[in-house]
């Protein structure tokens, strides 16, 4: 593997792990006021999209990181939604 | 233009255009509080290296859906720079 796919790969990981810490922070000081709902349901969109697309390529990475950050920014939006006030 | 490449397209847009009414919100409320500080770090780190993956393989749509994205995310990351109390 060269070294470009290997910088795409870290790429993905980075783009991805990086809503674990959030997910943790939402789920402990149950507060997600500073969050837009238009953002987190748009993105959920867009994400779902890239999923649809990575399995119609059968390309494993797309399908992958893209699994991964919807799940976490499901649980976000879903949050979100329940400690709205 | 097939229907998969209209679909990453689409895709694309949704995951860019989703962080304009973030910064929108958090630019009027003057809070970021809810926002994980490691979420945005390693978000904006992982967009910035999917910019510099695409700069490399000179694909136009990766890099604009990137380049966005890396300002946007800066913007938040610098509010909520700015905003910690």
């Amino acid at each position: 593997m060269d070294w470009i796919n290997i910088l795409g790969l870290v790429a993905g990981v980075f783009t991805t792990i990086a809503f674990l810490p959030q997910v943790i922070k939402t789920w402990q000081t149950k507060s997600a006021k500073d969050f837009s709902l238009g953002m987190l349901i748009t993105f959920n969109i867009g994400v779902f999209l890239w999923l649809i697309y990575g399995l119609y390529l059968q390309a494993l990475p797309i399908i992958l990181a893209n699994l991964v950050t919807l799940i976490l920014n499901g649980i976000i939006l879903s949050l979100k939604i329940r400690y709205k006030s």
